[in-house]
């Protein structure tokens, strides 16, 4: 059972400006990229990554996309699990698999 | 780089259900317990699991917390990495970075 809610810097504002960093893209241009009109493009990006305002799904979803990161990582609550899951989502079944076999192990240790 | 986004039954909605449903509780209880008002509550839950509201990030915490999830959980674009997400955060640290050099390792092999 995760601990009691703390308050958050929202997590997603925090996970989209590092993602869009790393990436290398201004507010302006990863908003144009993922659709949104370019007069409000970064304004938009801004907002959202002062958590000031918040993306719907479908737009978080282009934005990821844009990104190449998982939609899932924009909402990891601590950094080993952002990690892990921009890790795994670049791994193929067979590994995958083998990765999800050693967390089930580690859960339940005979 | 994940494929393009298609149209997606929201992902929220139903990864919300599946955990709704797993840990027993109606839409009414999982509503009360997640702070909203008695009244309302069963409604604005219906609503988030037919995808006609989207919960806020700070709603959607407190329902992850209600059901014992992680956030990131209700944005797993798919099933293995779902499943990947709730068997990581229960693991502890040491676990964890075992997990995490595993992942490291498909991704870099020497």
């Amino acid at each position: 059972m995760p601990e009691s809610p703390k308050k958050y810097f929202p997590l997603f504002s925090r996970r989209l400006k590092d993602a869009r960093i790393k990436a290398g893209l201004s507010q302006k241009r990863l908003g144009i990229e993922a659709g949104i009109d370019e007069f409000v493009a970064s304004t938009r990006i801004n907002r959202y990554e002062k958590g000031v305002h918040q993306a719907d799904e479908a737009t978080a979803i282009l934005l990821a996309h844009v990104l190449g990161v998982p939609l899932a990582y924009f909402y990891a609550e601590d950094d080993s699990l952002a990690e892990m899951i921009l890790g795994f989502c670049q791994l193929n079944r067979a590994d995958r698999n083998e990765v999800l076999d050693l967390v089930q192990k580690k859960l339940s240790p005979e």
